[in-house]
């Protein structure tokens, strides 16, 4: 596993009493009905808690930074796998700006340093 | 380790151009100048990418959800050593609402799921 891809399938998106499904729950099924990136796992989750920022992301993985996204909607599915596929390349998670997709460079709600020893 | 306490140095807190330290750094100072709760270690980190949101903290350990919150100051000390000794003593992360101090019920930024195979 070199990545786990959580999406939040509560997520309301932008409208504050949204039809159902939710905006999280089609975002979910945007992403679970394409390809997913080798060694990407994906997971629905129950909120993220940036419940004002939905729909949102989180990426992460062991040894890696974590990531939190949100502004998202399932139009962003393609978006979202070319960054994740990015990410589980990389082995800190950090990927260099220029290769980010403009939705995870302008949509970070915040990033988490890896588990393990302080970095110096 | 029972929890990491991470603080952007480098947050600027809800001004634009502060003057040196930044608030990120001064919340940093107060905190390594306080008792820290059995288990917490402290650590600086230079950007949570959070920057709308600072100054910003979060929490992680081994096995737990991790945290990001916002909107802090070195005012907030106290009641941020209070909410991380009541994480580092929770074995999921997940800390009963009523206990959570109130900065960190109304400031979460976003939560990640430990790593590990999924939770039914």
């Amino acid at each position: 596993m070199r990545a786990i891809l959580h999406v939040c399938t509560t997520c309301r998106g932008p409208v504050p009493d949204p039809v159902e499904p939710r905006p999280g729950a089609m975002l979910h099924a945007a992403l679970a009905g394409a390809a997913l990136p080798e060694g990407v796992e994906l997971r629905p989750v129950e909120c993220l808690s940036a419940c004002s920022q939905g729909c949102s992301i989180a990426l992460s993985a062991p040894g890696k930074w974590s990531y939190v996204y949100g502004r998202l909607s399932a139009a962003d599915a393609a978006d979202i796998l070319t960054g994740t596929a990015a990410y589980a390349a990389a082995a800190d998670g950090l990927v260099p700006w220029r290769e980010r997709p403009t939705i995870f460079r302008r949509q970070s709600l915040a990033r988490i340093p890896p588990l393990g020893p302080q970095q110096e």
